[in-house]
């Protein structure tokens, strides 16, 4: 059994979920909560799942991470809108030469981690999970769970796969959570943003699934079209999506259920939008390297208008 | 006194006031209607207007081309979602050294006009109005009035001011109509999409007033960003917009009160937007002549989208 320490800052569905599975195992982990933590503190987690309900009656909860042990893997698991609040989160809960792992959307989170805590070390990983927080403490899983793991090195350079990358990978195996281990951490951040900028943006913008997206020929050309957009900010920086991994994003889409994206359902319960992570900063990274994206830009302001509207 | 011999096609807010001002100064006019034929034909033209309130208890109305006498000068008022009605409409109506004088908002449409009826002549005017139809034939004017007159030669190429213009100016101003006359019809177009393109477009997708559209940092710089396009594609077609054009207009809307867009208006009202007209025609003579306009042709998309959901 791994000796690793493991705190989850960020108890909702995503975090709470990939954190009861690890416990379930027998991990040693610990979770981070706020509205959540009188009630998590008391009665422990429940977790629906697709793959089988279970409950963990105790936890160790805080609500301080004053109060949390130095931790061998920290994951952040915050909507990126929080991030504000990592440069006082992490330093005092992760391990001198332990691991953040940020299972966030977006781009260039990495980095801002890395330059909080500068020697640890930063892992990204891709989620695609479908999963709801239906009461505090009470995870209800869907879909999917599959996390791609890729780990940073300074200025987004390929460091390949790691031994610190392998054993997280176990443990979260153990856990019954799929894995795959990227050499190439930026170009899998760029490749999720091919669906998640326009799905994400113009599920918001035009009030609609992504059924209703892929059906009307004009929205479906606009799709593919900011996806050529992100093929070309990946390019910015020197990453080649090749186009075919376009067309399957866009047949899969089609084939997909009716789906109601992560940044609608965020809107439509008045939450702030996680536009900077996911629109805004791959915006700025291919720009200042010379390469304008002007339909992503035309999205990014829309939403900016309808985030501070909302 | 005048012996020209008016057509009003589509005797709506705009129709319905600038020819109720001719017939109220004694030109001979006569009024095509749909809808408020019934009414119209046995009880006139009711305006109220903040430059005096009238009625006209007896108009010329019709409910069919066919039956209306041929005119000098046929006025195209309807909505430009309409204007495939036109080769039916023109025909029967305007004499063969007549004029078609289209009071239509986008690009585009003197060009097609003057594809349908080949001998007349074809005067674009761009129209400063703030008018409403209350009732059938019963107009609300609440502001402005003014037309900017230019003649189309084939290819949009410049034709100067010419006698037919002059003549209708003239029988306009005696109806105390503000007319200005213009060299460069095109110039004419493109500058006035300067203001349409992102108002209209930015207020529909954004459910957002003109003033909410300025008010925020992030619409104030994707208008400013879209009047640019605008200006590109008139560059596209040899005509220059001046930078101070741009920001006379964005100073302008800064000042101006809380406004409703037409299109807006047209899109809360469930009638189709005229984003052909508006957005598609710009769009496409630009992408023609090789210039790409990616932000307008999101915009283009995403109304596309909202109108065929509409």
């Amino acid at each position: 059994m791994s000796e690793r320490k493991y705190a989850i800052l960020g108890t909702g569905a995503l975090g709470g979920f990939y954190g009861a599975k690890l416990q379930k195992v027998g991990l040693d982990v610990h979770f981070l909560l706020k509205s959540d933590y009188e009630q998590v503190s008391q009665n422990g987690l429940i977790v629906e799942s697709k793959d089988g309900d279970f409950t963990l009656p105790q936890v160790n909860a805080y609500n301080d991470v004053a109060k949390m042990p130095k931790c061998d893997v920290v994951v952040v698991a915050l909507k990126t809108t929080q991030n504000h609040l990592l440069s006082k989160l992490l330093p005092p809960v992760v391990k001198d030469d332990g691991v953040v792992l940020v299972l966030q959307n977006g781009l260039g989170i990495e980095e801002e981690i890395a330059d909080i805590v500068d020697k640890v070390h930063v892992i990204g990983g891709l989620c695609f999970l479908c999963s709801n927080k239906i009461g505090a403490g009470h995870i209800r899983h869907l879909d999917y769970g599959h996390i791609t793991l890729g780990e940073y090195a300074a200025g987004y350079s390929t460091i390949g796969i790691t031994d610190r990358m392998v054993q997280i990978a176990h443990d979260f195996q153990t856990a019954e959570i799929s894995i795959e281990l990227a050499e190439d951490l930026l170009l899998g951040r760029w490749k999720k943003l091919v669906w998640n900028i326009p799905y994400n943006g113009l599920s918001v913008v035009l009030n609609a699934r992504t059924d209703e997206l892929m059906a009307d020929t004009y929205t479906r050309t606009l799709v593919k079209q900011l996806m050529y957009e992100v093929k070309a900010g990946a390019n910015s920086m020197g990453r080649t999506i090749p186009d075919s991994f376009i067309h399957t994003m866009l047949d899969y889409t089609m084939k997909m259920k009716p789906y109601r994206t992560s940044m609608k359902i965020d809107y439509d319960e008045c939450r702030p939008l996680e536009v900077e992570a996911i629109v805004g900063n791959p915006l700025r990274k291919a720009q200042a390297l010379g390469v304008n994206l002007p339909q992503i830009s035309s999205l990014y302001h829309q939403l900016k208008f309808l985030d501070g509207r909302n």
